[in-house]
């Protein structure tokens, strides 16, 4: 059995893993989890992640989680082109500045906008407080303004002149603010010519491609009562 | 100018780094930042980091943040021996994931303990309900429930027979509830098996000097009111 990627595209980093796995030509079998059915919560999942979450990646027995972990394996098994995670001590150490800073701060702040925003009330029918609303999207604001203000700067991305790991993680979590309508790049020329920049170094149909499902998120079907009773406890936790 | 690292052992990323450096032999001028005093604050310290956070390691005019990323950085530039971040792909990969995961979990639980328990109520005379530090303590006992089960295991180490970066990242982490006065190897005879190992591993005047702070945090004294009014907005951010 070859490599094996477990992935919802609705989620930000399995669009990180499957971005740099087809952009890099990597030969994967795709096993989609189906997020909003709660296949994550199956036994059948629970066999290969016990800790109910996707990405995981499964190298014949080998099985591996948490998106940062899979995309520096992936970099280094097939020996992708330097710039996605620089040999270079310094250039590498930024990507890795990068990928640390992200997980308490960007991450948390897309994730609870795209579901203080859309996916509670839409998906799991929980209306959200405009006041819990209103800190949520304050709280994104910062966190932008340190991706342009500290990492991006003045650079075409965020480590130097090449799209490096850091610009895809970057790019795909805010593609879940947009995704919940969010005017994430509105008022931001610097990130808006930088987000231009990162979809024309992944290619503008394999991006479209991976993003169709999070552009989509709007329009979710509201959940039947059981599965929304299975999940909302665990949304809560992943949101806090 | 050699290597200058940024650093206040109450603050456990910080006592990772320092370890690290410490146990590897690698030359470092300590600059002090008594977090308690609010140096993390000073206009000085927003010349290093304007994130007004520590660990930052300066390299001459190379300034790095994260802890996890200066890890790296010094692992590479100072080729420490191979069992801290091994070269074989899949035994690095557990490190990164284990480095990945702990962010939002352990870190966050760890470090909401120490706060909720005695740096707010003792510290800043802010009181935490029973009902919230109930709340985290139980957090915690899942993030520590997972640290045994899916990461340790029935191993040495969390990553295999050897100490690697994900164990001293896991017990300065674990350092922050023991010095608030959680029992947290209590009823965990593999977790405490390890720590022992770790301790070993790391040599125990090292990790003592390194642990004094956090154990006597208990003791600290009352912030000012104008520290207290500076302090408590970032910490309560810091800590949600």
């Amino acid at each position: 059995m070859g490599l094996e990627l477990y992935l919802d595209l609705l989620s930000q980093p399995c669009r990180a893993v499957y971005i740099f796995a087809k952009k890099n030509g990597i030969p994967f079998e795709l096993r989609t989890v189906d997020l909003r059915r709660g296949q994550h919560l199956s036994d059948a999942f629970a066999q290969v992640n016990p800790l109910q979450k996707v990405p995981v990646l499964k190298d014949g027995d080998f099985i591996l989680t948490e998106s940062v972990a899979i995309l520096l394996y992936l970099a280094r098994k097939y020996k992708v082109p330097d710039h996605w995670y620089p040999r270079d001590p310094q250039a590498c150490a930024r990507v890795d500045e990068y990928l640390a800073w992200q997980h308490t701060t960007l991450r948390r702040n897309c994730l609870r906008a795209l579901w203080h925003k859309v996916m509670l009330p839409v998906f799991l029918g929980e209306p959200v407080s405009p006041e819990m609303l209103a800190t949520t999207l304050a709280e994104l604001d910062m966190a932008l303004q340190v991706l342009e203000g500290k990492f991006l700067q003045d650079k075409a991305f965020l480590i130097g002149p090449h799209i490096s790991l850091a610009d895809l993680v970057a790019i795909t979590e805010l593609m879940h603010p947009v995704g919940a309508g969010c005017q994430v790049f509105k008022g931001r020329p610097k990130l808006a010519a930088w987000r231009q920049r990162v979809e024309a170094a992944v290619g503008e149909v394999l991006f479209q491609e991976a993003h169709e499902v999070i552009l989509k998120a709007k329009d979710s079907q509201p959940a039947d009562p059981s599965l929304k009773q299975k999940m909302l406890p665990k949304v809560l936790a992943m949101i806090q």
